[in-house]
């Protein structure tokens, strides 16, 4: 497979940038919509939805477009309302979940900018107001996230209503599993280093399967097939496809969190590990490194004091133990799995021709 | 108005018990359905369903109960599924509320046992993982608020449909105007003592009406309504009778929040003086207080460390400046144009004294 993407033909990228567009547009005027009853409780809260637009004009749209081209194949309509209010009810979803991600991980810095908690930390300090920024900062962000997430379920409840019970399933299983998944992440940061070494990969990739595979990938496409009431065997294919490449996907941002360039990816460098992410990543260097080495990972992992030589001696480690490449096997590997389910999906052409090119950018991205 | 509430008669109580017990079933089953979808995620993950178990099996049932009487009243069926549906999807929507509040607030206890992010900040000391106690505890808690957010919603989706248009807007402007209300009360937490003395009465009025009287009182009543088919005749003058009752509820919480007997609410006596509650009585007190008795308060409140003397101050000044006394007196008139409201609906009779029951428990209890 060529690292990089093949460029999608003309149509295809067509099609695709009039539904972001229509995700667009449906995502600010679901915003603007709520200006004025935000007005009527106070013009204080708009503060809130400030930062829900913010993140929500950003982002690759990648599981907008993955519902999108699950409703293709299996001959949606491409201008359909429905299909715009699920992939704009997934984006909200997103960006709740990243509010309280941030939140989790304590991390500063959101797609370039401050993250939610860090905005409103700065209006506290701005403002010179009372009691803790910090706290204030938090709190804000634990309520901007629930609004956040009320709004997702907003959008998506004005889908037509026959064509959802399936589709209500989806989202409502995408929901319980990310969150479940997201609870192993954070058990795992702290239960991790006292559990067996030998099975922390085997932990680490079934926290991949639930936080983030189902969530960003399997799930979107099979919510957009379900949304055009594809067949079972049809929704089934997708699951084949979707679920390796979104494993795939996460290994590539766990290799990109570590040795990915800060200035691509929008985030400090040796911020994964200074957070003590147990990824695969992780879990193969200490399966794999001598004794000194994987003691030294296991114990400076979560610090988040690491200077530059020890996180440089982590990379190495890394390396050495030949974890970073075992990790690009398995992306190739899962990837090879994923399109060739792909390939023997009966859809139209250009879906798959549009998945194909969707799934080879998510695998091998710098950022 | 007596301070009792008089008895309701006993058709009344046994239509609302068989209703709370539809309610305890429906929240169990659905709990009991979701076990084995977090079981396949992992095992781990069933700490954060016996949380929300835990919370939604107490509560005095206010919400649901309100709802449940809006639709009797507009000539709903006491056993309808969807009722009891939108009963138990008000519950989990506040118990996802209660948790992230709990976090907010940096509260250690709720109805008596410890909150949602002190019982994972055990689970993590118990177990002596590694990082922090306080932070797993937190992210934790984060998360299973999420996941009662999205099970709240899922119960509420199941709700037939044709009946659902306007009950699914007031469901939408409930979750909005709450966190928008949620979040007008850490702002006054900090920016208050920057504001004019002079509005914190109408500041405080406005955030007790979106976060508290609205949320719990006019929309779970209006939604029962909605749900029935009521006209909006009937509609406004439901929020006619539980809006004021709302308020009414309110004051009589921020009052048991600083003079309430610690054994009946479960809460340690003086929390909300430390957490630096702005409400109407603060409002009040801040108001008619002579020149140091105010800078007394104004310069206490939100201390984490008030000793229980200076607490003891505040309180008097509270009562010395008859704040508490006018807060008592709202009270007092709020209900009494809650129940003039109720008189004039067109409601059955044993609605209207079933609503007149719960309105007069709701204004005059001690805990």
């Amino acid at each position: 497979m060529s690292a990089f993407a093949a460029t999608p033909d003309e149509s295809i990228s067509a099609e695709q940038a009039s539904y972001v567009e229509a995700v667009n547009t449906a995502l600010e005027d679901f915003i603007i919509g709520k200006r004025a009853l935000l007005e009527t409780v106070s013009p204080d809260t708009l503060a809130l939805l400030d930062s829900i637009r913010a993140l929500v004009t950003g982002g690759k749209r990648m599981r907008a477009l993955l519902c999108f081209w699950g409703y293709r194949g299996a001959g949606g309509n491409a201008d359909s309302a429905d299909i715009i209010a699920a992939g704009a009810a997934l984006e909200l979803f997103q960006a709740a979940a990243l509010i309280h991600d941030d939140i989790i991980d304590s991390s500063d810095t959101r797609r370039g900018g401050p993250s939610v908690h860090r905005q409103f930390g700065a209006l506290h300090a701005k403002n010179g107001w009372a009691l803790d920024e910090e706290r204030f900062g938090q709190a804000a962000a634990i309520l901007t996230g629930d609004l956040c997430l009320s709004f997702s379920e907003e959008l998506f409840a004005t889908i037509g209503v026959l064509a959802t019970s399936r589709a209500r399933f989806v989202f409502n299983l995408m929901r319980t599993e990310v969150m479940a998944g997201q609870y192993l992440d954070i058990l795992e940061e702290v239960s991790g280093p006292s559990k067996p070494h030998s099975t922390a990969v085997q932990r680490a990739a079934a926290i991949i399967r639930f936080k983030s595979a189902k969530y960003s990938s399997e799930h979107p496409l099979v919510l957009g097939g379900a949304l055009a009431g594809a067949s079972d065997e049809l929704l089934s294919g997708y699951s084949d496809f979707a679920l390796p490449l979104g494993e795939a996907f996460q290994l590539r941002d766990d290799v990109l969190g570590v040795f990915g360039d800060p200035v691509t990816t929008g985030k400090p460098s040796g911020d994964d590990l200074r957070e003590g992410k147990r990824t695969v990543l992780v879990g193969l260097t200490i399966e794999a490194a001598n004794q000194a080495d994987m003691e030294f990972v296991d114990s400076h992992l979560g610090r988040q004091d690491l200077s530059d030589s020890e996180i440089d001696r982590i990379c190495s480690v890394m390396v050495d133990s030949k974890a970073l490449e075992r990790t690009e096997d398995m992306i190739t590997s899962l990837s090879n799995q994923a399109f060739a389910a792909l390939d023997s999906l009966a859809i139209p052409n250009h879906v798959k021709s549009a998945l194909s090119h969707l799934g080879r950018s998510a695998v091998s991205r710098a950022s």
